[in-house]
């Protein structure tokens, strides 16, 4: 934290100077802060931002550009639009977030990012229910088991999941108070788990927004990796947040949000139309299982 | 730009790999991007962003905070409130954008911030003219000449002059549609200039939004250094933006913004009532004058 930012070569020593001693005017502002957290973070960013801002040499209308991205971002927001974890995850600012606050501990499922479409009032379901709530698209039968690192069962864990329809769009994206695709469930007393969700399809991230044009002028696709949510928790774990991934996604590594981790991309086994289902459930067309066993590691892992 | 950045020491090397190689694949999704001035910004927004997630070890809440920081700036801010530049300004990133696009020329008058409140369509005064209209504070008097880092005058310069009132308010912060303490005028064939404004009071940026609060949980003061504004353009030099700064202001260098410039602070002399004006204009109270000389790099320097 003490080492001089890189500057251009065309910065004269003067100049490098006079910049130099801003920054540490700007540090020095938070001296007087009494949470030391809040301080360290301020000094961080300080000295990040203003790195940046000398690195790049950045131009007055650059500068500019960036207010006003910032402000459409926040005009654009709204309860059910939130174009600054848009921002952060299609930079991955998200994905480090989740990297740095959750560790690889042990066999440990691992976690990706939360995403914006998570509300917490998600309907309950009975083990082997339904959370498409119907949603459209293809009918999946998704079952495992939750445990802990020692493969011990764990009982009434909170499983919330949620994903987009056949449409490539969350129930909230088609009207505010709508719920579909979601829903919480909790373990049987063998940790074991089962529901009837959506075969996940890829989508685009909302991309009429200032980070659509972002993704746009810097040639990267919106659509993100299939995917299907879950947040799992446990009073005795660290609650996981993570998605699973179909093996053979037509996007993949390519996600806009960076999530696809190896350990999450399960085989979702697709079943002709008239396979019978687990649950002795009658389905007209296709659909498809997964099997996804969840391993938690303890609190404060 | 390719060192790696500096982790917590209780970072295992397996974890430091994991975190590494996420920036490497958003650097990466960049490489399509055809426009090289684009990718290098997001490039370097990229590294700088992500070694600071891993620099502080940004946990989970913090980055709710972050975005819930963004999404009430992006919400207060209208046509007349910019938060984001609120924000831009008290982490001196808005003065380090100047320093670095406003490099010491010669003798030409130094450049500090622009500051939130700026309007295009500010009235026009012929010389000697009141850009006040109406706003209450202690009137000030205001002349000098604009030249080239020459020495020669530059005849039509437009001056573009606004303030604050003595209730530490602008115009548009009365009344969105209000226009006063604000206004510009062009320099004379000798490079002249002069018209009456108002004594500069020191004032609090608005501080009832995000950036307040922040400004208060660090100990910081929301006050700006009692200041006027300048914005001065001629065809044959760089526009500059600036303000002067009473000597012996109450705040001074401890600007919440971090604008002022040893070179920038100017004597306003205090004038008892009754002194004649240099316009022969009756004044029932006690006003002030300051001199003002603005020397314009050329342009492209």
């Amino acid at each position: 934290m003490t080492s001089t930012p890189a500057v251009g070569a065309k910065v004269s020593p003067e100049q490098a100077a006079v910049e130099a001693a801003l920054v540490d005017t700007v540090v020095a502002s938070f001296d007087e802060c009494g949470n030391p957290r809040l301080k360290e973070l301020m000094v961080a960013l300080t000295r990040h931002l203003h790195a940046f801002i000398r690195e790049v040499r950045l131009t007055e209308e650059e500068w500019g550009s960036a207010i006003a991205f910032l402000t459409e971002a926040g005009h654009i927001t709204d309860d059910v639009r939130q174009e600054f974890i848009l921002l952060s995850d299609t930079l991955g600012a998200s994905m480090q977030t989740i990297n740095v606050n959750n560790r690889a501990y042990g066999n440990a499922t691992e976690a990706t990012v939360f995403g914006p479409f998570f509300v917490e009032d998600a309907p309950h379901v009975e083990l082997g229910g339904d959370v498409s709530f119907g949603a459209p698209g293809e009918p999946c039968w998704v079952e495992g088991a939750v445990t802990d690192t020692d493969g011990r069962p764990l009982p009434g864990a909170r499983i919330e999941v949620w994903e987009a329809d056949e449409d490539g769009l969350y129930d909230v994206q088609h009207d505010a108070a709508k719920r579909s695709a979601r829903g919480h469930l909790f373990s049987a007393g063998d940790g074991s788990y089962r529901f009837w969700g959506l075969t996940p399809t890829p989508y685009p991230i909302p991309d009429d927004g200032p980070v659509g044009r972002m993704l746009d002028a810097v040639g990267r696709s919106p659509l993100r990796a299939s995917h299907l949510h879950f947040m799992v928790s446990h009073e005795s774990c660290r609650t996981l947040v993570t998605h699973i991934f179909p093996q053979g996604d037509p996007i993949g590594w390519d996600d806009s949000v960076f999530g696809v981790k190896e350990s999450l991309i399960k085989t979702f086994e697709p079943q002709p139309a008239g396979t019978p289902t687990p649950d002795g459930r009658v389905i007209d067309g296709t659909w498809s299982r997964v099997h996804f066993d969840i391993v938690l590691a303890p609190a404060g892992a």
